[in-house]
């Protein structure tokens, strides 16, 4: 979180970077062993000691004012009563000005909350992934320079002022009018924002055999959460004269390379949830996630939300393109693919404390994490400490809105045993996320795709937690 | 909005700088006048006819997918057939890849999206302000590299790892316990995420006598609305032993140099509105907004939600500091001030059309805004285009939150006669907006804070939208 020994990436030895962030602890450097932990206790506790002794003889000394100026900085005076402590620069003197840059940037202390690529994942950097730095983030915005990414040939920044998007039919008599809309021209339109999860349907891939990565980073990030602004598409197609008897199918198609091409219901758009979205969290989408124009499909895995969006065409059947028929699809333990499972079910996950977390001390903690469902609204979550033994509900973070992210918080005092933490979604369909052993009774365990299963996290006496399975 | 050749500042040669970004318009190169908007005009409308003429002549000469790509970027083939068109960079080669920074940046086509200051407002860019560009926003989220400035003394990074927050009584019966806490264990406590605005106590200060801004950047964007996350104030205060019954106030002090210090009722902190926030939309609070720590007080003005917060004392009467007597007091009619008008009453703006902005053309436009108020949820927003004669109710966004910002969407089919644009939000307490008349008649018109009329927006024949007032 905010160690200033962090700064840039922080790499494991192996295959996969670690984040060692953590919401209240001083991360050590490196990879998380016992001999650091120890160390960065003992630092942790002589500090804490060493603070509160001199800032209260402080208090004692030269009453309130000053007291509270050494909260700050508590740094004798050079020479002076060691109790009459220096007030830091910052209480002093200057600042910087206002509006340095017209656009701001996170403190310098923050620069170990990155999104990260994970190195061998695939085998290009335009083809590949960064995962958003959940153990980092807070309630249930992203902000727009930590949102994953997943690209299938690099990430472009297309001049809006070139960019168009046309609509058509596969026949002329599934859409009456083609037509052809500059960006100006779909501002002008009638205008919603809404709040959604995206998540890739890969999401939580590398987790079906065994455990493959070690933090919430690798096994979740594939996460983001947004208010998006745009169109509903349900009213360009009105406007174009699509039949929405005949059309019960969308082909949608971006501008990159890639040619991602997906298939969307017409259910969905008739609902009015599917937005020809350029507002991404109150300003225009960034490059990466397909300015100036994607589509918002809330629910639907993350590829259906086709970025650098350039056409819709209504069609009477589904196009079974190559990213629907080849790529995310479901491999079945009987050898056949599921085809066209698209919607994410309900799922959640602990994100403090989480792998490469380290707890400094038994007593309070914040357990904390994220819930989700492509179906609906979370209407309740569970907590485990005890690896699934015992259930206790935690608080739901209002507002609860449909298809996106919902925060949950559950109060915790470790006794210093280890413990195993588990978080356990119900939607308001009543859909129970399942442990690895329920899904991988039907789904096998070679799948790559929408694995929902409840993670759990181990924490060792030392305070360690790790990335764990149980059988 | 998108214009290439707006990168970068851009100014008029008065005393304010001037935004020219519109949702949906081609903004002009410096300051909007008749023959620059003409000529805008022009350029915008023979582009779109070339543009859909090669369109749809592609469409037809090369079939549907030549058409699509044609859309990106329709440039003829150098030497060929005009109407088969090369594909557009982007659709044929590798983009970039993926994670190049770790932190996302917006398009370098957003670079005329600022906050930006306003010269001459401060004697000093140290103690200044940066206004939001709300005209350029979407939602209700802020951005944070967009959330507005206000320093009293600059703004400071500060090592969170050396930041202490400091709990102690104005005599000891009001809280029996003093405590100092670090960072980390703050970050241990029970946590709480909220939608709230945040708006200066002198927002739209510069429209007390008459129109003095262009622009709704200047008019209105000491305004941001953000999701925080920290802890009840409430349950710090109980850790301590507080007095809830004889201690009815709180200061909150911040440990800049400008020693911001401000009175708190109890009232606010025992609904548990209070945070002590750390988070702010997902991450960590910037350092121009707070870093590491500050008060969120929801419904209250900006001033007192108290910035780098160090100390929070309990005590038994108003504490009267320079910047609750002095400064963000009301000046009446009569000759006196009033203190303690900390409350930011029910307020909306039109963001588009809005001063600065052009309509290119007749024809239908989405006019959108933002309404709040410090009392409770907005309960509804009329909008009126004849200059308040007649009113129509506009469509608010869910999902409507307790003192956070909503938006409002309306229809409208510009006619191409001059309009007056306004919007009148009413809250869920029965407060309706007042006009200027109703304001003045109670206030004057020589203050400087709690200004929440109704704007109104000039729509002349040319398209052009001025700030106006009515008498």
């Amino acid at each position: 979180m905010y160690s200033a020994q962090l700064h840039g990436p922080d790499r494991m030895q192996d295959a996969f970077p670690i984040s060692t962030t953590g919401r209240w602890l001083k991360a050590p450097e490196g990879f998380i062993g016992p001999a650091s932990v120890a160390r960065v206790a003992e630092e942790a506790r002589r500090g804490r000691r060493d603070f509160i002794r001199s800032a209260f003889a402080a208090a004692l000394a030269g009453g309130t004012a000053a007291a509270a100026h050494a909260q700050s900085n508590p740094v004798p005076a050079a020479g002076g009563d060691p109790n009459i402590l220096d007030l830091p620069e910052h209480s002093r003197g200057l600042g910087k000005p206002v509006a340095a840059d017209g656009y701001g940037k996170p403190s310098q202390y923050e620069g170990n909350v990155q999104r990260r690529q994970s190195p061998g994942l695939t085998q290009t950097a335009q083809s590949s992934v960064s995962f958003a730095p959940l153990q980092s983030l807070f309630g249930i915005v992203t902000p727009n320079g930590l949102h994953f990414e997943r690209h299938h040939q690099g990430w472009w920044d297309i001049d809006p002022s070139k960019h168009r998007l046309m609509l058509n039919g596969s026949d002329a008599r599934l859409l009456k009018t083609p037509m052809v809309f500059t960006m100006d021209e779909l501002m002008r339109l009638p205008s919603v924002s809404r709040f959604h999860f995206i998540e890739c349907g890969a999401n939580t891939g590398m987790e079906w055999g065994n455990v493959a990565v070690p933090t919430v980073q690798y096994t979740h990030g594939m996460l983001s959460c947004c208010e998006f602004t745009g169109v509903q598409l349900r009213t360009l197609l009105e406007l174009a004269g699509a039949d929405f008897k005949r059309g019960r199918f969308v082909l949608a198609e971006g501008a990159d390379g890639s040619s991602m091409t997906r298939t969307i219901p017409m259910e969905l758009v008739e609902r009015g949830e599917v937005l020809v979205a350029y507002g991404c969290n109150g300003e225009m989408l960034r490059p990466e996630n397909g300015y100036p124009l994607r589509l918002v499909v809330p629910g639907v895995q993350g590829v259906s939300w086709v970025k650098y969006l350039r056409r819709l065409e209504v069609g009477d059947r589904p196009y079974g393109t190559k990213d629907e028929t080849l790529h995310y699809v479901d491999l079945m333990p009987d050898g056949k693919h599921r085809q066209y499972t698209s919607i994410q079910e309900c799922k959640s996950v602990v994100t403090t404390p989480s792998g490469g977390q380290v707890l400094l001390d038994r007593g309070f903690y914040n357990i904390t994490g994220l819930a989700w469902s492509g179906r609906g609204k979370i209407k309740r979550v569970d907590v485990s400490v005890d690896g699934g033994r015992n259930w206790r509900s935690a608080r739901l973070q209002a507002p609860v809105m449909d298809k996106c992210l919902t925060r949950f918080n559950l109060d915790w005092v470790w006794d210093g045993k280890p413990a195993i933490v588990q978080s356990r979604a119900i939607d308001d369909t009543g859909y129970v996320q399942p442990t690895y052993r329920q899904l991988r009774a039907v789904r096998g365990s070679r799948s790559i795709y929408h694995n929902n299963a409840i993670q759990s996290w181990l924490v060792t006496e030392s305070g360690e937690v790790r990335n764990v399975q149980l059988s």
